[in-house]
């Protein structure tokens, strides 16, 4: 139960962060990833003393990335200045998807690589890990053009120390190469662990991952191939879904989030 | 013009197969891909002879497979025969996801692999060459579990002669490492190229592809790619789309195919 850390986006339509926090708290969970959209809403320092006073640990900062937008460069100077104040393990980044009425996947992904580059400096001067989060391919489009372990791997490799991946599990369980990868990666890139499950079937592209156990990825496999990579860090739980646990009490959320950990992944 | 070829599945709503077939010939279409249950309906000798009285080349049977799946072997023996039968330049697999209640895509894989292994030899002596189509990751669990081109590859190397892929511009158009596996694949191993296009949104991860020039795939990049690894054959469109284009006038479908085919593919 330690190791249990609550992405905020599971509960994020029923709880403020404030109450993301005392919930943490509440239920014994004692890691939290919070959003900064929800950081500036409570305040960063108000954020910063309330994660303090309950003892919890900032898994990761979600999140930085989006390097095909516009703003991506001062965006991300502020992503990594909050990331230092609260004290995160890890900012991760998403690292945005085609430019509007592009094509170009190629040039996308160059954009990225670019990018980075240019706020890395800064991340390792504040100490601030990046962890690149691959997402599923079916996201190319819009969100992210990384979209295996693999080729964050290779982007990592070319860029050097104070950058490395999440694995998320809903974002990665089909790949073929995975177990590969993880151990490729090892305990130096894998900067955090994010879990839910694949619900079959999935009905929405963004917001219908599955709570733990409730779906086809074999998590105590992924966990085994993680841990034996040498990663002893959290196990954070994120998930979005419109048509289920954003409907639900909170409570009830965590409370299940707890009994999934232990008994299912 | 003379490239293009018609996967019925684009009108399967509007038309039965003798309408798709008279349909191609009225709109000067000359490949025509089937799907085996529309077959069946109109009767494979029916089939045949209508096929060929309109001078149309089969670019595919749709679809063997589902090695996962109970009845594979039996099923899988009838495909290869009804491909033959039609003289299909091949015999697309639809390799199956995870058994029902599994959650190991390992084992899963290791199915298919044994499955299409198993029935090589009759479809070598039929003639009919065997297309694994790599299916979109989000497919993994429900349709297939093979879903990157290497791993389709990797595949085909390890069962030699009579197989093959089919590239999907849907399934495969997100994937980094693709236009070195087009490259790695070669005229040998490229049985078919299927065209449509991914929309931005997409509202269902089965049935909501887009025309050509609708979405956000680099179409005449890809083709370049295939082309430039000696690929020569038909440009099979292939539209899964219950919100749109299972709804018009399937000869406005067709005249779009082919105005899109011409404009930006």
């Amino acid at each position: 139960m330690s190791l249990l850390s609550l992405n905020t986006a599971t509960i994020r339509k029923q709880w403020k962060l404030a109450q993301a926090i005392e919930g943490c708290t509440r239920h014994d969970i004692r890691g939290i990833s919070p959003w900064r959209d929800q950081v500036t809403a409570l305040g960063l320092r108000e954020t910063k003393k309330l994660i303090d006073e309950n003892g919890l640990t900032v898994t990761g900062l979600c999140r930085g990335g989006f390097f095909t937008a516009k703003d991506w460069k001062d965006d991300n100077r502020r992503a990594i200045e909050e990331a230092h104040a609260l004290g995160a393990q890890c900012l991760v980044l998403v690292v945005g998807g085609l430019p509007a009425g592009s094509k170009d996947l190629i040039a996308a992904r160059n954009q990225v690589k670019d990018g980075i580059a240019a706020i890395l400096p800064e991340a390792r001067k504040a100490g601030v890990p990046l962890a690149i989060e691959p997402l599923h391919p079916m996201q190319a489009a819009e969100r992210a053009c990384i979209n295996t372990l693999e080729q964050a791997l290779d982007l990592c490799d070319s860029l050097g120390d104070g950058v490395g991946v999440a694995v998320d599990v809903y974002h990665v369980w089909w790949d073929p190469k995975l177990e590969s990868q993880i151990r490729r990666a090892g305990k130096k890139r894998i900067l955090a662990y994010h879990i839910c499950d694949w619900l079959v079937p999935t009905r929405d592209l963004v917001a219908d991952r599955g709570m733990m156990g409730d779906g086809v990825i074999d998590l105590p496999r992924i966990r085994s191939w993680v841990e034996g990579a040498g990663y002893t860090g959290f196990h954070e739980v994120e998930i979005f879904s419109e048509l289920d646990w954003w409907k639900r009490d909170p409570d009830e959320v965590l409370e299940t989030c707890k009994q999934r950990f232990l008994r299912v992944t």
